[in-house]
């Protein structure tokens, strides 16, 4: 019996989406207003969901109290009240995007569970729009 | 790497279910108040999931700007503040349950992106009912 | 010691903005949207909040049971699944703006209660737009 | 064209973590806070999703008001207000974590459905904290 | 210029709703389900709003970690994981009705705070249930 | 007949909290984590409420559409994906804290409005913590 165990979590953080490889104007074309020089921000929300079959001695797949201490020690620890580009290496030649930022949590929460649970990781940018990632 | 990127709408109209071919008995016993021969409504709130592959060089999937543009042309302009029954062709023969309404915005929506995208639509009927279709 | 308690409540209705004594074309300037012949609809989200002395016998307010049975004679049974211009008597002479909507279900609830209670009615109309009345 | 129709319904219920035949101490080493001997609660939330095709005639996969009495037949009415541990026989040598309770519920829930359908069960036991379960 | 912050914060806990010095037939008939012996419980969800004047020199009416230490101290360390009849000495004679707890929730970091402050507070028991309190 | 319309609007915005006149070591002890001097940013949702009489002709109290548009052209124009202190003019030589920033939101709102309405906003910095302001 294969069951999932979700936790939610969340981090502020401000980001800027450019390249510094590209011009102004292109960065302007693509990225619009996120292209903000000064930065803007967001309150992040994060789903982490991971899946495995319950343990028949405790009824655990996985204490949530394990997954809400990883997150801490890999997302909001260092990313929250941050800057994205200036202050988190994984962004220091990657664009942080939605789309970029789930993959860094994602590998960086894998990285420190059981490699026989399977991982889903949602992040909130707005709450109009999110991005998801199962290492797929 | 596949990614998800979701965006959320809303539109608001007002519906009935019945089938014109059946008897007023009839319709009343399979659809109860959803019958109101002078219609009721609801607020419709919707989520357009697209997943594809991360662009390397702009770190999106598709930027979300082009999914909300789409919502808007082929969603909120054809449904916001009609009668789905009167007012949008797509219904003239459909009841519209919120089954066949989420069957014709997946494929409104589809049809407007690159072949290369799957899809997957929720749609809201109130925050206590809601229905998905992703095309299979 | 006085609380006030709150009860949440819901009901899904078609209505139309306009006035009959007014042209097609200041409705539309007027109402916009709002004034489709055929009718559009909504999901109200209700809030009724009863202020009074706590008993010292029971420790409530009110039963809660009793606001929610209030509600649902009084709003749910009368406007859920209704178009509030052609099915309800309270509008059939007045405009069904949130504004006046929310004094009517004050009105009704109010009508209901002893009358050493204070009432607050907030209605949503959606999740952007809401009003309040408190009889004042 | 296989649609997913979803109903969302509650329930308060007191719970404790532990296993009889453990020690106090390792169930306070295993469970925490949740191993308190006079309980505590929660106001679970649960998402009940069913898949199946349209049916052509209704335009219904299934009539939500069906969902909606299965669920109060089979969850509300048996564990609403009552102690899980003490009340429901399901837990009588059951530890009611979150996971062992989204099994039960779908058990109870597919039991009552037409084989033709699958189901998924969402059960939040907090706004933070959530499983779910589709009977693989 | 007087301006109010608001901290929610939350707790999970058992709790039963009756009255020693009542027959069990009176206190079925005033208190229902919630009078269930083996207790039922919730996730109340709190908002503690202080009101005052902007300090010209942070900016801050009270430092939000102030009042959320407060919470903790006062609240999440008192009754989270409890059973409020049994574990809280506030309730060893007083039944918990959510007015009752919204009454002690507000004295409790009312005692805390520097007199210059005013304080509400609102106690959900359900999202659909709560009460509110500010020492008037 | 006084009845409050209220409109739900958002904007996403880098800052920091310091005082350019304070040392480092005293901007850190006051203001931890939010004096990053490289900025983090929120999601910051807004809930601005006019209060005045029914207008018995269009049964509005106010059109939402101009409320909607105020905020767009007074909040959402001027601080949306923008950092609020390198920016925002009205930040130069204030500390955006949550209570600064909520008075400037309604002296831009207020002066925009006739006179005879009423105003309160709330600002959400996060979801769990706000701040009030109605110019008392």
């Amino acid at each position: 019996m294969k069951v999932t165990i979700s936790r939610r979590a969340h981090f502020n953080a401000a980001h800027r989406l450019y390249r510094k490889d590209w011009s102004i104007e292109k960065n302007d074309e693509v990225f619009g207003l996120c292209n903000n020089p000064n930065f803007h921000g967001h309150n992040y929300e994060l789903i982490a969901s991971v899946t495995g079959e319950i343990d028949q001695e405790t009824g655990y797949v996985l204490d949530v109290k394990i997954l809400k201490d990883i997150i801490k020690a890999e997302v909001e620890d260092v990313f929250d009240h941050k800057n994205l580009n200036l202050d988190v290496p994984d962004f220091k030649d990657l664009n942080p995007t939605a789309e970029n930022i789930v993959v860094i949590i994602y590998n960086r929460i894998k990285a420190k569970l059981d490699s026989k649970f399977e991982l889903e990781v949602i992040l909130y940018e707005t709450p109009r729009n999110f991005v998801t990632y199962s290492g797929k």
